[in-house]
């Protein structure tokens, strides 16, 4: 993202009303001049931002932790992941989390994509890393984290797909993002 | 995601704490017991749902939507997409924000895949939606939506990508699925 920020149809604050602050995100409702004269209000979460790890074994298998998500009272399969701590480099995170949730370090890593997930409401934004050269490890969940690895092959990965075990959008991107690297060699850019 | 709904680790409510009810959405704290036995809280928002569409015209271009975004203070270039209405059936707010938006209508519309934006934080589902057959109209924007219609080739998403005018997850998963199909001759399941 080197490109100058556009700021066509521009939202200019005329006051911010702060709600929550918590642990993990807080929220704010602006109340903003739109570009054709009139107010409206925007109601913001702020996030700290999260990377995420497309990460495939020497048996062309990808890495998926499973674990419960309390917003969807279910349990998901995603790719590794976790929130960035405060000031820390989106590069090191990804690897940190690669081997605290998988026990897997990795001897290659490069930046496939940063994306936002949610720019109507939410300032969250992933850093999508892919992960070459796996050496195996033992995982170190923090305490309160409750999970199990998986390694899918990548039918096994569209299967998950189709029947709703894997069911975010930066898993299922990872996933996509895979299968054209199988068809053309490289991953999309 | 016709699968039952896994309830591995799961995290039994203890209480909830509503904290704010907007407009759009709505945030709750919900403290939990762990698999574990120990206690921890849950910052959950909540939201009506979306949906998006991947929407492909006769010369092979696909349609994109500018609009500000607050939340990122800027611009951004996203298929279209919106919030569902209450009780609205998904595919027929897909067709409806496609011609609201774009002004298209289109012949065939089919589901591509449902997935959660952010399930740490909060319940967002977005339904994609390719929509086939596309018959140009004017576009009807609601009275406090500023945007700007563009066709682009995929070489143009890509760049898009690229530079960052492009950086949401829906959108950067749209373009994946169509280059799947460009290689495959058929979009991903």
């Amino acid at each position: 993202m080197t490109r100058s920020i556009p700021k066509k149809f521009e939202e200019i604050t005329i006051s911010t009303q702060p709600v929550f602050q918590g642990k993990i995100i807080s929220l704010q409702v602006d109340t903003v001049k739109l570009p054709g004269g009139g107010e409206a209000t925007r109601e913001i979460v702020k996030h700290p931002g999260a990377v995420a790890v497309l990460a495939l074994t020497p048996e062309d298998k990808i890495l998926m932790v499973e674990q419960y998500r309390k917003p969807l009272e279910r349990s998901q399969v995603e790719i590794p992941a976790g929130k960035l701590d405060a000031g820390e480099d989106p590069l090191a995170a990804a690897q940190r989390e690669l081997q605290e949730e998988t026990g897997y370090r990795c001897g290659k890593i490069r930046l496939l994509s940063s994306f936002y997930t949610s720019p109507g409401f939410a300032d969250e934004i992933i850093h999508l890393y892919a992960a070459e050269e796996l050496i195996p490890g033992t995982a170190q969940p923090d305490e309160d984290e409750f999970l199990n690895v998986e390694e899918l092959t990548f039918d096994e990965a569209q299967e998950y797909i189709r029947d709703g075990r894997i069911s975010d959008a930066k898993t299922i991107m990872a996933v996509y993002a895979w299968q054209i690297y199988r068809l053309t060699g490289s991953l999309p850019e």
